[in-house]
């Protein structure tokens, strides 16, 4: 209980009992109709009930307090006094409307009631007040449509079956009439008709229903409080907050307000205006609007809306008239507040309004949605313009609206005619449109004519690699957001869609079938990797990346930022894009990466010889002949870092990944050890393992066989020793993966050591590196003060973290994950936004242990969390020193980690 | 550096400067050494050089400090006085020891060095001072072949080839000229040939191991001084140590004190005794001596010895004189002293003497190895006899000790059909049975093989302790019940036989002759180690808990525990059979264990079908089916188990090991379920998963498909209303495993709870119920806090806890393990032993989180650690409230639990 906190806050007549910073309490509506009351704005006079009084409504188990009517009656009352109209006043009746308003925007998914107040005994007054039955009886039929849909059916909890809702029923019977009369809009109804028509209306509700519609002024008003107040736990709330993180405990303000109409004839109307364009972020007001109509008909787009003014008119709307024409005294007034509203908020604002027989009324404004593009434009001008500084400018574009800038997507008109056939995993962004292929060799076979493909597979393996490459979209039919497709599609900023459940492949036929439809090979598929939308035609694409002030906003951007950001990179190609991109230092350098991809048969097959050895000697030949190999692409990785750091991971291999599966690799891997082919399989089958996520691999491996680790070693040192000498500043870090105690590292450093005496020896010269581990296993996180001892820096592989913290491995959530996050025990998938309470709780034990031991330890994230906004704010927090990513995606790490700076610092 | 910190404590002459509490500074044979000298018993003087400055010793490069030389100078000159004779003297030489004495004690693992100080300069005196130039000679040559060996060869790290060690070549010589002369006996070499022996001895050690044989009583000292300090980093110590988890960093100490001599003649001898029998726990002087030898040559079973007494007399050695026969005043005295020890350190002793020329010389005295029925019979007697109260009579038996008791014999019927080959000496009790093998690299690749063996030596060594350890019982040819095979076979409780002098092995042909039935390699054999017979037939065994003490000595057990012990029981049999042991109720039921074993054969067809369907229909269908099965066997056990309760955990089945694999049973599945074999063979492979140990199972199977778990709610509440209608007391608790956030928890009580009230309903009754969680993965234990807000117990699966906190797959890690241990990354099998540092982090943040949300939250373990006596000291002193083991485990754990207890409390 709020005991005798103030519950209600007034509103009218360039005056406020509240303002703009009280968006907690008074919801964002609310705040901002008292904000522009305040600013002398003509605001109709009103009230608003605190977000606090929906969770008292919830306590007394859907009831008011004493407290709430007294001060309910009392607010009504200055409304009544400031409008010159009494609530319920059979003569002159005052109507008003309740809306609601949280503290965050919730468009659409929360309710509104109009009209309230008009009953049998205001009905006559009313008409004789305005003279004008039709309107008073438009207005009462939208207050039964609205109401029975609100308050008695949604905020009741009934469920009505498709197509059934009161709402809908009632829409039928409008619809009949018009349709026996021949009338194509509302507004042909006659008052006959549409009283007859409430009458009937009233009937429905009630055998529908089962209850009467409230035919009382007091009992409309507290009936449509309470509407509001369970709206909040409407279904299509409740979802909404999931989406958008909302939470549960916020509530929903109530504002109470007279009505104004816009449907009072020729001289009135109504619309919604935005400061800038938000589609584009142009410095010209833009807007829609409607003459005769209430708000809420713009909204639901049920008439085609009028330009508000030649700025933004197109070619869809540049017949019909604009309110800068038709009525420019207001346009012109409307302007005003406009710069006004601008000035005083500093930022683009979405506007409602109407004109009631020539005067114009503010209904509200809020803080405008925009595209990613807009956004940019936005934050530049309005730094150019002086209205916000640097650090506001930064935050005015989020990482997401970034990331749509940075990549190519669906032309949202063109999708928008086509209809989806699935839905999988929206695994990496952007739109991807081509044929469809069922191989990689097809998919480098169109590559190589020129066209575009989406490769369609079961699940993606190292080995489809270069077809992935080729083809412009990937969409596989299992495999979780961290599956191997979605990894490297995400790394190369390709669009990608996984585990979709719906997908059918039949490769022998080379057709596949999503749900009632099958499609071939060659047949046009579009992908829209953001929603995870699958579609069988042909869709365009547009690339909005181009953009000039692109760079300039970044120069902004790294000037608030306290992390570092490096990249993940296995190839110059890489090292070259991430640098273009701004990445700082390589934070992931995967040595068996070099074994994927183009260029690597000769190194696969050497790598493939090692792994198969038997014996010492056998494993010491294949490593001599791999060296060579390691050192020439570490060169050229770190010639092209030069004075950047970077971080070489050893050797991971999963063993049996490598192992040859075609008859000739087979006979070819026989003839280099000088085996049998059948001795090859058995080999192979002795590598097999049954949790290989958990097997002999990382630093287990080195362990068992110190020559692989010593080899690595040793094409590290040279390669540095030959920059240095050829006047390169090479600055190589040598991490260990997969460690899960101290003694590994320990074990490591003794060998890392003795192989770089030798190459000193060897080279005359004296070598600086910097000696590490991944943090990757629970245990790891846990001894991480033992670590430190010897670790000169972390480096927190996130993505192997959450699988051991979680027991979920990357390849096999797939099958789970959906119900996970459908049932809502996940909130996200982990594998995409660090787990802060439970993986975060290790990276965070991991960071204070091992600087309790080493103070000035460098952590690092090398995960795919490295490149997730929501995951780069919680490692800014705990004081990571920069995180590592994916070329494609150092851009949005940039621009994360300065928010993360600054949010942190307020 | 030590500075001025005391390094050296003498004793003799009934005082000392330490005592029997100092043993970590002087050892264990220093400090008792010291006691007994107070005591005011016969120990020949002598001063002990503390095990701080075996540390300093390796600090110093291995060099000795100026403190230490002058301590020992002066300790040895106060030595002199009380011996009345002087170090290096040519007329009347003292001859000194040299003896290695750790904290704990390490049977044969560390060196001794006698009779140092004969050299070209004292030995002429010694002659004309003693008149025998025989034992003089004797004397030298023991000196040299032990120094050589010790000071010389070992210490200096240096590994000859079989058979050509040091001491191997000089044994050679020695039986070379007794083979030339016919002499069966040492004893009957002569002074000359002695002498003659020595001068031969000294050039070998020259050419073998290019240094000469030191020839100054000052150089052998100090040589003997870092000999054992070195033999503690020798590889048998390191190997011992690791087997018996003593650390590296504890030292020796050096303990130096006069010599005294049992083989002066015919008044002269030597023995080893115990104040009890270790064997068997009788309250009975037991022990061995030898006239005219000295100790070593008791220990290294080189000749048979003579039984002590009448009571020691066993059917092979009752034709040798006893010590109390030959010398009855000397045996007066040694049976005084023993009755005095006892009673002084309250526990048996193995004691070491000397006489010479009459005189009674106390060597060492400490607490006697015992086996597992000796621990127990001497616990009950010395509780009966008041010498020690309750606790400490728990404390006397290890976990390890009783595991011993509870490991079979032969069966006594079996074995009544058996004729014994051979009779040898009953070291150690308890029966083995197995196949022969000759070398202990035999026995350990059987081991590894999964295979019993019985491994036969002439004798052992220390370098065999590897394979000991992996056969299932050791049979030697030679050596006394205080033998090296004795006493470590003993300290194992591991079934031995020695000195079984029938035995005639040809190690070249890998035979072995047992009269006139000669076996080889491979064939079986079996032992009684309790009465030394050896059989060459396969017997069956039988396990030896009926001992009436058991029982007794369990109650008082009891009664110092306070964790509860369950047991892990999946089938009535087993329920029973823990119940037996002592189980307090059931930690963990297993549902999916029904489709296992015996008698499963229509469930397990049922579950197939169940695991391989496709729609919810078909699902349902198959789970109806299942359901009464899963009720009957809930309800059998609950019924076992009336009044105590049992956790039911829910199914957490490998999926694809459920996919049947031959053909008959796909069939049969197909027809079951209306498809075809090669959809049978589809739906197979859908389930096949990368990483098994993280997919889609325990809850999230149930998260999937909550009609699974629906289908197991209802057997479990259905079994216990029919028993409450019977007239039981169900306490069934409800477990959900794989769990990795609460909400998982909170949907599953809410499906729990619908079935619950569903069942209720039926039954017309009220059903009580705990519902819990396993906390066996990462994730959990870390998020515990929350758990605990719906989950009424927790049960930590360290098995899976262990697996994901170090990221190694149990059915994969052998490959690499041995690496991790034999390298010291690892300190123990954490599958074995809870890793503290990691894993045991987890539970203790699990424990404490739930705790904190929940005052009352039962904490429980269910991993085979709750099995491990030193898992259980740590889960004791975390505050778990019960262990759940292994039925067979259950009287280790109530012990072990008993010694966490008495052990924290002190």
């Amino acid at each position: 209980m709020l005991e005798n906190k103030k519950r209600v806050y007034r509103f009218g007549a360039r005056k406020a009992e509240g303002d703009g910073s009280k968006r907690e309490l008074l919801g964002g509506k609310g705040a901002n109709l008292a904000e522009m009351s305040r600013l002398g704005m003509p605001v109709p006079a009103g009230f608003t009930i605190t977000t606090e009084c929906c969770a008292e409504y919830y306590e007394l188990g859907g009831g008011y307090s004493e407290y709430l009517k007294k001060e309910v009656a009392e607010a009504l009352a200055d409304t009544e006094k400031l409008m010159g109209k009494k609530f319920g006043d059979p003569k002159d009746p005052l109507l008003v409307s309740c809306r609601s308003g949280a503290r965050s925007s919730m468009p659409g998914m929360m309710d509104t009631i109009l009209n309230i107040g008009l009953c049998s005994a205001t009905i006559p007054g009313m008409i004789e007040k305005t003279g004008n039955p039709r309107f008073v009886y438009d207005a009462y039929r939208r207050l039964i449509m609205m109401y029975s849909d609100v308050v008695m059916e949604k905020a009741e909890g009934i469920e009505p079956a498709d197509g059934q809702g009161i709402r809908q029923q009632l829409d039928r019977m409008m619809d009949e009439v018009k349709k026996a009369k021949g009338y194509k809009s509302d507004t042909e109804l006659s008052a006959e008709e549409l009283k007859e028509l409430c009458d009937r209306f009233k009937v429905k509700v009630k055998e529908v229903l089962g209850e009467e519609f409230p035919d009382t002024a007091e009992a409309q008003l507290w009936g449509s409080i309470g509407g509001v107040f369970k709206s909040w736990n409407g279904k299509r709330a409740i979802a909404y907050r999931r989406i958008e993180k909302i939470p549960d405990d916020w509530g929903t303000a109530v504002n109470v307000q007279s009505m104004v109409f816009g449907n009072m004839g020729e001289t009135s109307a109504t619309g919604v205006a935005f400061s800038r364009n938000p589609a584009n972020g142009d410095n010209r007001f833009y807007g829609e609007w409607l003459i005769n109509a209430q708000g809420e008909d713009v909204v639901a787009g049920i008439r085609t809306p009028n330009p508000l003014n030649d700025a933004t008119k197109t070619e869809h709307n540049r017949h019909l008239p604009s309110l800068e024409a038709a009525m420019p005294d207001v346009y012109k007034e409307l302007d005003e507040i406009r710069t006004r509203l601008e000035n005083h908020f500093h930022d683009m604002q979405d506007i409602e309004f109407t004109i009631q027989e020539g005067k114009l009324w503010m209904l509200q404004c809020r803080i405008g949605k925009r595209t990613g593009l807009a956004a940019l434009q936005m934050a530049m001008d309005m730094l150019g313009e002086g209205m916000i500084d640097e650090k506001t400018a930064v935050l005015r574009v989020s990482p997401s609206q970034l990331d749509e800038i940075l990549h190519p997507v669906l032309d949202p008109a063109s999708e928008k005619k086509a209809t989806a056939l699935a839905v999988g995993l929206p695994a990496s962004p952007g739109g991807a449109v081509g044929t469809i292929v069922f191989t990689p060799e097809e998919a480098m076979a169109a590559a190589a004519r020129g066209e575009k493909t989406i490769l369609l597979r079961e699940e993606t393996s190292p080995e489809d690699i270069e077809g992935m490459r080729a083809a412009s979209g990937i969409l596989t039919a299992r495999g979780g957001m961290t599956s191997h497709a979605a990894l490297v599609a995400r790394g190369w900023g390709k669009c990608c869609i996984v585990g979709c459940d719906a997908l059918k492949i039949d490769f022998g036929k080379k057709t596949v079938t999503l749900g009632n439809t099958t499609l071939k090979a060659g047949d046009w598929m579009s992908l829209n990797g953001a929603k995870g939308l699958v579609y069988g035609v042909k869709i365009d694409t547009m690339d909005a990346s181009e953009n000039p002030l692109f760079v300039n906003f970044m120069t902004i951007v790294d000037k608030y930022r306290r992390m570092g950001i490096r990249t993940n990179a296995d190839t110059p190609e890489d090292a070259l894009r991430a640098l273009k991109f701004g990445a700082e230092g390589i934070g992931l350098f995967r040595i068996e990466h070099m074994f994927y991809g183009k260029n690597s048969e000769v190194p696969l097959a050497k790598l493939r010889k090692m792994i198969m050895s038997r014996t010492d000697e056998e494993r010491k030949a294949a490593l001599d002949e791999l060296e060579p190999f390691i050192k020439a692409s570490v060169k050229s990785t770190l010639k092209i870092m030069d004075g950047k750091p970077v971080v070489f991971r050893l050797l991971d291999p999963p063993l049996h990944e490598f192992v040859p599966k075609s008859e000739d690799k087979r006979e070819e891997l026989a003839r280099e050890l000088g085996i049998s082919v059948a001795e090859v399989d058995k080999r192979g089958e002795n590598l097999h393992e049954v949790n290989p996520m958990m097997g002999h691999r990382g630093v287990r491996l080195h362990v068992t066989y110190p020559l692989i680790a010593e080899t690595q070693y040793r094409a590290i040192f040279t390669a540095t020793a030959e920059l240095m000498k050829e006047g390169f500043n090479p600055i190589p870090e040598i991490m260990i993966p997969v460690t899960i105690s101290a003694r590994e590292i320990e074990f490591q450093k003794l060998h890392c050591e003795k192989i770089r005496l030798e190459v000193e020896a060897h080279e005359h010269l004296s070598i600086k590196y910097r000696f590490g581990t991944m943090i990757e296993i629970p245990r790891a996180a846990l001894t991480a003060d033992r670590m430190a001892r010897t670790a000169e820096f972390f480096s927190f592989g996130t993505n192997d973290l959450t699988q051991m913290t979680f027991g979920f491995s990357r390849d096999d959530v797939g099958t789970f994950m959906g119900d996970y996050l459908g049932n809502k025990i996940l909130d996200a998938d982990p594998f995409q936004t660090i787990d802060v309470k439970g993986v975060g709780k290790l990276v965070e034990t991991g960071v204070q242990g091992g600087r309790s031991k080493r103070a000035d330890l460098k952590c690092g994230i090398c995960g795919e969390h490295g490149g997730d906004p929501d995951s780069i704010m919680f490692f800014n927090k705990i004081g990571i020193d920069y995180v590592s990513c994916s070329p494609f995606r150092v851009p949005i790490a940039r621009l994360a980690a300065a928010h993360a700076s600054i949010n942190q610092n307020r």
